[in-house]
Protein backbone atom coordinates (compact mmCIF):
# COMPACT_ATOMS: atom_id res chain seq x y z
CA UNK A 1 0.00 0.00 0.00
CA UNK A 2 3.08 2.29 -0.06
CA UNK A 3 4.40 1.55 -3.47
CA UNK A 4 2.62 2.28 -7.29
CA UNK A 5 -0.52 0.80 -8.30
CA UNK A 6 1.14 -1.83 -11.29
CA UNK A 7 -1.48 -1.50 -14.34
CA UNK A 8 -4.83 -3.04 -13.53
CA UNK A 9 -3.63 -6.82 -15.65
CA UNK A 10 -7.21 -7.67 -16.80
CA UNK A 11 -9.29 -4.20 -17.79
CA UNK A 12 -12.60 -4.29 -17.98
CA UNK A 13 -14.39 -4.59 -21.69
CA UNK A 14 -15.06 -2.15 -23.30
CA UNK A 15 -17.69 -0.88 -26.16
CA UNK A 16 -17.19 1.32 -28.79
CA UNK A 17 -19.39 2.37 -31.72
CA UNK A 18 -17.21 4.29 -33.72
CA UNK A 19 -15.23 2.26 -36.69
CA UNK A 20 -11.63 2.16 -36.98
CA UNK A 21 -9.32 1.16 -39.66
CA UNK A 22 -8.12 -1.51 -37.78
CA UNK A 23 -11.52 -2.88 -37.40
CA UNK A 24 -11.63 -4.60 -41.07
CA UNK A 25 -8.69 -7.47 -40.29
CA UNK A 26 -9.50 -7.43 -37.22
CA UNK A 27 -13.61 -8.35 -37.90
CA UNK A 28 -12.50 -10.70 -40.43
CA UNK A 29 -9.94 -12.15 -38.45
CA UNK A 30 -12.71 -12.79 -35.73
CA UNK A 31 -15.40 -13.94 -38.43
CA UNK A 32 -12.84 -16.42 -39.91
CA UNK A 33 -11.08 -17.99 -36.06
CA UNK A 34 -14.81 -18.61 -35.30
CA UNK A 35 -15.06 -21.49 -37.97
CA UNK A 36 -18.48 -21.03 -38.75
CA UNK A 37 -18.99 -18.99 -41.94
CA UNK A 38 -18.23 -19.25 -45.22
CA UNK A 39 -15.60 -17.75 -46.92
CA UNK A 40 -18.32 -15.62 -48.86
CA UNK A 41 -19.79 -14.89 -45.40
CA UNK A 42 -16.63 -13.75 -43.95
CA UNK A 43 -15.73 -11.49 -47.17
CA UNK A 44 -19.91 -10.02 -46.82
CA UNK A 45 -18.93 -9.10 -43.14
CA UNK A 46 -15.68 -7.44 -44.05
CA UNK A 47 -17.50 -5.23 -47.12
CA UNK A 48 -19.89 -3.84 -44.76
CA UNK A 49 -16.96 -3.00 -42.44
CA UNK A 50 -14.94 -1.55 -45.52
CA UNK A 51 -18.12 0.50 -46.72
CA UNK A 52 -18.76 1.96 -43.56
CA UNK A 53 -15.23 3.31 -43.06
CA UNK A 54 -15.26 4.67 -46.52
CA UNK A 55 -18.85 6.02 -46.54
CA UNK A 56 -19.05 6.64 -42.23
CA UNK A 57 -22.13 9.24 -43.15
CA UNK A 58 -24.16 7.67 -45.95
CA UNK A 59 -23.66 4.19 -44.79
CA UNK A 60 -26.88 2.34 -43.18
CA UNK A 61 -24.93 -0.16 -41.30
CA UNK A 62 -24.34 0.67 -37.62
CA UNK A 63 -21.72 -1.55 -35.47
CA UNK A 64 -21.10 -1.91 -31.81
CA UNK A 65 -17.64 -3.47 -30.56
CA UNK A 66 -16.75 -5.19 -27.87
CA UNK A 67 -12.98 -5.24 -26.99
CA UNK A 68 -10.81 -6.03 -24.15
CA UNK A 69 -7.23 -4.88 -23.99
CA UNK A 70 -7.48 -3.45 -27.91
CA UNK A 71 -8.33 -7.19 -29.21
CA UNK A 72 -11.91 -7.70 -30.33
CA UNK A 73 -13.86 -10.46 -28.90
CA UNK A 74 -17.12 -9.69 -30.79
CA UNK A 75 -19.61 -7.32 -32.34
CA UNK A 76 -22.86 -6.56 -34.05
CA UNK A 77 -23.96 -5.04 -36.85
CA UNK A 78 -26.98 -3.61 -37.71
CA UNK A 79 -29.23 -0.60 -39.18
CA UNK A 80 -32.51 0.31 -39.97
CA UNK A 81 -34.23 -1.71 -42.81
CA UNK A 82 -34.96 1.11 -46.02
CA UNK A 83 -37.86 2.04 -46.71
CA UNK A 84 -38.74 1.19 -43.04
CA UNK A 85 -39.85 3.73 -39.99
CA UNK A 86 -37.90 1.90 -36.82
CA UNK A 87 -37.59 -1.24 -38.19
CA UNK A 88 -33.92 -2.84 -37.77
CA UNK A 89 -31.64 -5.96 -39.26
CA UNK A 90 -29.45 -7.33 -36.82
CA UNK A 91 -27.44 -7.88 -39.65
CA UNK A 92 -24.31 -10.00 -37.90
CA UNK A 93 -23.56 -10.54 -34.57
CA UNK A 94 -20.58 -12.61 -34.04
CA UNK A 95 -18.37 -13.40 -30.89
CA UNK A 96 -14.61 -15.27 -30.89
CA UNK A 97 -14.83 -18.73 -31.10
CA UNK A 98 -12.35 -18.59 -26.99
CA UNK A 99 -14.78 -16.28 -25.83
CA UNK A 100 -18.41 -18.19 -26.39
CA UNK A 101 -21.01 -19.44 -24.04
CA UNK A 102 -19.92 -16.65 -21.40
CA UNK A 103 -22.74 -14.48 -22.05
CA UNK A 104 -20.71 -11.84 -24.63
CA UNK A 105 -23.68 -12.33 -26.79
CA UNK A 106 -26.33 -11.53 -24.90
CA UNK A 107 -24.52 -8.87 -23.58
CA UNK A 108 -23.66 -7.20 -27.08
CA UNK A 109 -27.42 -7.85 -27.84
CA UNK A 110 -28.64 -5.90 -25.22
CA UNK A 111 -26.14 -3.20 -25.77
CA UNK A 112 -27.39 -3.02 -29.47
CA UNK A 113 -30.88 -2.94 -28.58
CA UNK A 114 -30.65 -0.30 -26.37
CA UNK A 115 -28.93 1.93 -29.19
CA UNK A 116 -31.82 1.11 -31.43
CA UNK A 117 -34.23 1.94 -29.27
CA UNK A 118 -32.55 5.29 -28.49
CA UNK A 119 -32.50 5.61 -32.48
CA UNK A 120 -36.44 5.28 -32.57
CA UNK A 121 -36.41 1.52 -33.63
CA UNK A 122 -39.42 -0.25 -32.81
CA UNK A 123 -38.32 -4.36 -34.05
CA UNK A 124 -35.62 -5.93 -34.56
CA UNK A 125 -35.31 -8.54 -37.13
CA UNK A 126 -32.53 -11.86 -37.65
CA UNK A 127 -32.63 -13.73 -40.27
CA UNK A 128 -31.01 -17.05 -39.97
CA UNK A 129 -31.04 -20.75 -41.60
CA UNK A 130 -32.83 -23.91 -41.10
CA UNK A 131 -29.32 -26.01 -41.47
CA UNK A 132 -28.41 -27.76 -38.23
CA UNK A 133 -25.29 -25.45 -37.87
CA UNK A 134 -27.36 -22.76 -37.00
CA UNK A 135 -29.35 -24.82 -34.23
CA UNK A 136 -27.14 -22.62 -31.16
CA UNK A 137 -27.97 -19.43 -33.34
CA UNK A 138 -31.65 -20.32 -33.66
CA UNK A 139 -31.42 -21.11 -29.67
CA UNK A 140 -29.40 -17.87 -28.86
CA UNK A 141 -32.29 -15.54 -30.31
CA UNK A 142 -35.32 -17.82 -28.58
CA UNK A 143 -33.82 -17.50 -25.64
CA UNK A 144 -33.37 -13.49 -25.76
CA UNK A 145 -36.95 -12.72 -26.39
CA UNK A 146 -37.00 -13.20 -30.63
CA UNK A 147 -40.02 -14.94 -31.99
CA UNK A 148 -39.87 -16.72 -35.12
CA UNK A 149 -42.35 -14.79 -37.58
CA UNK A 150 -41.88 -16.74 -40.64
CA UNK A 151 -39.94 -19.51 -42.56
CA UNK A 152 -39.44 -19.60 -46.53
CA UNK A 153 -38.41 -22.75 -47.51
CA UNK A 154 -35.61 -23.40 -49.79
CA UNK A 155 -34.57 -19.66 -49.57
CA UNK A 156 -30.86 -20.21 -49.17
CA UNK A 157 -30.52 -23.63 -51.23
CA UNK A 158 -32.51 -26.72 -51.93
CA UNK A 159 -33.41 -27.74 -48.35
CA UNK A 160 -32.07 -24.90 -46.59
CA UNK A 161 -35.13 -22.39 -45.16
CA UNK A 162 -34.51 -18.97 -43.92
CA UNK A 163 -36.18 -17.94 -40.47
CA UNK A 164 -36.78 -14.75 -39.77
CA UNK A 165 -36.66 -13.83 -35.90
CA UNK A 166 -38.65 -10.79 -34.60
CA UNK A 167 -38.38 -8.98 -31.55
CA UNK A 168 -40.50 -5.78 -30.32
CA UNK A 169 -38.44 -3.42 -29.07
CA UNK A 170 -41.29 -0.98 -27.85
CA UNK A 171 -43.30 -3.19 -25.16
CA UNK A 172 -42.47 -5.43 -22.95
CA UNK A 173 -41.54 -8.62 -23.70
CA UNK A 174 -43.60 -11.81 -23.46
CA UNK A 175 -44.34 -14.13 -20.86
CA UNK A 176 -46.29 -16.60 -22.80
CA UNK B 1 -48.66 -2.50 -103.70
CA UNK B 2 -46.39 -0.68 -106.49
CA UNK B 3 -45.36 1.79 -103.81
CA UNK B 4 -42.97 2.06 -100.86
CA UNK B 5 -44.19 0.67 -97.92
CA UNK B 6 -45.00 3.47 -95.22
CA UNK B 7 -43.01 2.85 -91.82
CA UNK B 8 -45.14 0.84 -89.10
CA UNK B 9 -47.05 3.70 -87.74
CA UNK B 10 -47.32 1.54 -84.42
CA UNK B 11 -44.37 -0.81 -83.49
CA UNK B 12 -44.49 -3.86 -81.76
CA UNK B 13 -43.53 -3.83 -77.91
CA UNK B 14 -40.10 -4.23 -77.36
CA UNK B 15 -38.30 -5.85 -74.67
CA UNK B 16 -34.80 -5.00 -74.04
CA UNK B 17 -31.70 -6.78 -70.92
CA UNK B 18 -29.53 -4.00 -71.23
CA UNK B 19 -29.52 -0.45 -69.31
CA UNK B 20 -28.75 2.58 -71.43
CA UNK B 21 -28.20 6.13 -69.70
CA UNK B 22 -31.46 7.87 -70.92
CA UNK B 23 -33.22 4.55 -68.84
CA UNK B 24 -32.22 7.02 -65.52
CA UNK B 25 -34.80 9.91 -66.30
CA UNK B 26 -37.35 7.46 -68.20
CA UNK B 27 -37.46 4.88 -65.02
CA UNK B 28 -37.57 8.47 -62.96
CA UNK B 29 -40.36 9.97 -65.38
CA UNK B 30 -42.18 6.15 -65.43
CA UNK B 31 -42.09 5.72 -61.53
CA UNK B 32 -43.38 9.09 -60.81
CA UNK B 33 -45.98 9.63 -63.76
CA UNK B 34 -47.82 6.60 -61.52
CA UNK B 35 -48.85 8.56 -58.59
CA UNK B 36 -48.23 5.38 -56.72
CA UNK B 37 -45.01 5.88 -55.37
CA UNK B 38 -43.58 8.18 -52.55
CA UNK B 39 -40.60 10.58 -53.80
CA UNK B 40 -38.37 8.04 -51.22
CA UNK B 41 -39.05 5.42 -53.23
CA UNK B 42 -38.75 6.86 -56.86
CA UNK B 43 -35.30 7.87 -55.57
CA UNK B 44 -34.64 3.98 -55.20
CA UNK B 45 -36.07 3.30 -58.36
CA UNK B 46 -33.27 6.09 -60.12
CA UNK B 47 -30.80 4.76 -57.28
CA UNK B 48 -30.49 0.92 -58.84
CA UNK B 49 -30.78 1.78 -62.35
CA UNK B 50 -27.94 4.89 -61.86
CA UNK B 51 -25.76 1.76 -59.69
CA UNK B 52 -26.16 -0.38 -62.26
CA UNK B 53 -25.33 1.77 -65.11
CA UNK B 54 -21.84 3.06 -63.51
CA UNK B 55 -20.91 -0.92 -62.01
CA UNK B 56 -22.83 -3.22 -64.46
CA UNK B 57 -20.47 -5.89 -64.17
CA UNK B 58 -20.11 -5.75 -59.95
CA UNK B 59 -24.29 -4.82 -59.40
CA UNK B 60 -26.65 -7.84 -58.86
CA UNK B 61 -29.66 -6.11 -60.30
CA UNK B 62 -30.87 -6.66 -63.47
CA UNK B 63 -33.75 -5.03 -65.77
CA UNK B 64 -35.81 -6.30 -68.65
CA UNK B 65 -37.88 -2.78 -69.97
CA UNK B 66 -40.24 -2.87 -72.39
CA UNK B 67 -41.18 0.22 -75.00
CA UNK B 68 -43.24 1.09 -78.22
CA UNK B 69 -41.46 3.44 -80.47
CA UNK B 70 -38.91 4.37 -78.17
CA UNK B 71 -41.18 5.19 -74.99
CA UNK B 72 -40.53 3.09 -71.98
CA UNK B 73 -44.12 1.95 -70.65
CA UNK B 74 -42.55 -0.61 -68.15
CA UNK B 75 -40.05 -2.26 -66.25
CA UNK B 76 -39.00 -4.84 -64.14
CA UNK B 77 -35.78 -5.29 -61.70
CA UNK B 78 -34.45 -7.91 -60.39
CA UNK B 79 -31.91 -10.05 -59.12
CA UNK B 80 -30.29 -12.96 -57.44
CA UNK B 81 -30.39 -12.27 -53.58
CA UNK B 82 -27.22 -12.38 -52.24
CA UNK B 83 -26.20 -15.42 -49.99
CA UNK B 84 -28.50 -17.27 -51.48
CA UNK B 85 -28.24 -20.33 -54.44
CA UNK B 86 -31.25 -19.38 -56.94
CA UNK B 87 -33.36 -17.47 -55.20
CA UNK B 88 -34.59 -13.69 -56.85
CA UNK B 89 -35.98 -10.83 -55.73
CA UNK B 90 -38.66 -8.87 -58.10
CA UNK B 91 -37.12 -5.38 -56.64
CA UNK B 92 -39.67 -3.54 -59.21
CA UNK B 93 -42.30 -4.31 -61.64
CA UNK B 94 -43.67 -0.62 -62.80
CA UNK B 95 -46.07 0.04 -65.63
CA UNK B 96 -46.86 3.29 -66.90
CA UNK B 97 -50.13 4.85 -65.61
CA UNK B 98 -51.95 5.55 -68.76
CA UNK B 99 -51.08 1.16 -69.97
CA UNK B 100 -52.55 -0.48 -66.46
CA UNK B 101 -55.05 -3.27 -67.16
CA UNK B 102 -53.99 -4.48 -70.50
CA UNK B 103 -51.37 -7.31 -69.55
CA UNK B 104 -48.38 -5.22 -69.89
CA UNK B 105 -47.54 -5.97 -66.20
CA UNK B 106 -48.50 -9.87 -66.79
CA UNK B 107 -46.06 -9.87 -69.55
CA UNK B 108 -43.21 -8.80 -67.95
CA UNK B 109 -43.33 -10.77 -64.96
CA UNK B 110 -43.59 -13.79 -67.33
CA UNK B 111 -40.53 -13.32 -69.19
CA UNK B 112 -38.73 -11.61 -65.93
CA UNK B 113 -39.32 -15.23 -65.13
CA UNK B 114 -38.26 -16.82 -68.41
CA UNK B 115 -34.66 -14.81 -67.54
CA UNK B 116 -34.77 -15.87 -64.16
CA UNK B 117 -35.35 -19.40 -64.91
CA UNK B 118 -32.50 -19.30 -67.68
CA UNK B 119 -30.10 -18.07 -64.70
CA UNK B 120 -30.88 -21.15 -62.57
CA UNK B 121 -33.36 -19.35 -60.20
CA UNK B 122 -35.74 -21.74 -58.09
CA UNK B 123 -37.48 -19.13 -56.12
CA UNK B 124 -38.87 -15.74 -56.86
CA UNK B 125 -40.16 -13.21 -54.25
CA UNK B 126 -41.72 -10.31 -54.23
CA UNK B 127 -42.48 -8.06 -50.64
CA UNK B 128 -45.46 -5.85 -50.81
CA UNK B 129 -46.94 -3.41 -47.98
CA UNK B 130 -50.42 -4.45 -46.40
CA UNK B 131 -51.72 -0.99 -47.17
CA UNK B 132 -54.45 -0.59 -49.05
CA UNK B 133 -53.35 1.08 -51.70
CA UNK B 134 -51.30 -1.99 -52.52
CA UNK B 135 -54.29 -4.23 -52.55
CA UNK B 136 -54.41 -4.06 -56.50
CA UNK B 137 -50.27 -4.97 -56.00
CA UNK B 138 -51.39 -8.28 -53.92
CA UNK B 139 -54.15 -9.18 -56.31
CA UNK B 140 -51.68 -9.43 -59.49
CA UNK B 141 -49.33 -11.85 -57.73
CA UNK B 142 -52.21 -14.02 -56.50
CA UNK B 143 -53.41 -13.81 -59.83
CA UNK B 144 -49.79 -14.88 -61.45
CA UNK B 145 -48.53 -17.93 -59.40
CA UNK B 146 -47.62 -16.15 -56.17
CA UNK B 147 -47.99 -17.55 -52.80
CA UNK B 148 -48.20 -15.42 -49.36
CA UNK B 149 -45.21 -17.04 -47.58
CA UNK B 150 -45.24 -14.17 -44.51
CA UNK B 151 -46.61 -11.61 -43.43
CA UNK B 152 -44.67 -9.67 -40.89
CA UNK B 153 -46.69 -6.70 -38.39
CA UNK B 154 -45.60 -3.23 -37.95
CA UNK B 155 -42.99 -3.89 -40.05
CA UNK B 156 -42.70 -0.85 -42.81
CA UNK B 157 -44.35 1.14 -39.99
CA UNK B 158 -47.32 0.85 -37.37
CA UNK B 159 -50.27 -1.03 -38.39
CA UNK B 160 -47.89 -1.14 -42.03
CA UNK B 161 -46.81 -5.34 -42.58
CA UNK B 162 -44.97 -6.60 -45.24
CA UNK B 163 -46.33 -9.36 -47.06
CA UNK B 164 -43.67 -11.52 -48.46
CA UNK B 165 -44.78 -13.42 -51.81
CA UNK B 166 -43.31 -16.49 -53.29
CA UNK B 167 -43.11 -18.32 -55.93
CA UNK B 168 -41.50 -21.25 -56.93
CA UNK B 169 -39.99 -21.59 -60.69
CA UNK B 170 -38.71 -24.97 -61.01
CA UNK B 171 -41.86 -26.53 -60.46
CA UNK B 172 -45.07 -26.18 -62.42
CA UNK B 173 -47.55 -23.48 -61.38
CA UNK B 174 -50.28 -25.58 -58.89
CA UNK B 175 -53.60 -25.05 -60.26
CA UNK B 176 -55.75 -25.08 -56.82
Amino acid sequence: VNGTIPPDPTPEWRLRDALRPGDLAAVRGLAEATGFFSAAEVAIAAELVEETLSNPSSSSYRFLLLEKAGTLLGYTCYGEIPGTIGSFDLYWLVVAADRQGQGLGRRLLEETEGRIAALGGRQLYAETSSRPQYLPTCGFYEATGFQEAARLPDYYAPGDSMIIYAKSLDSPAHSD
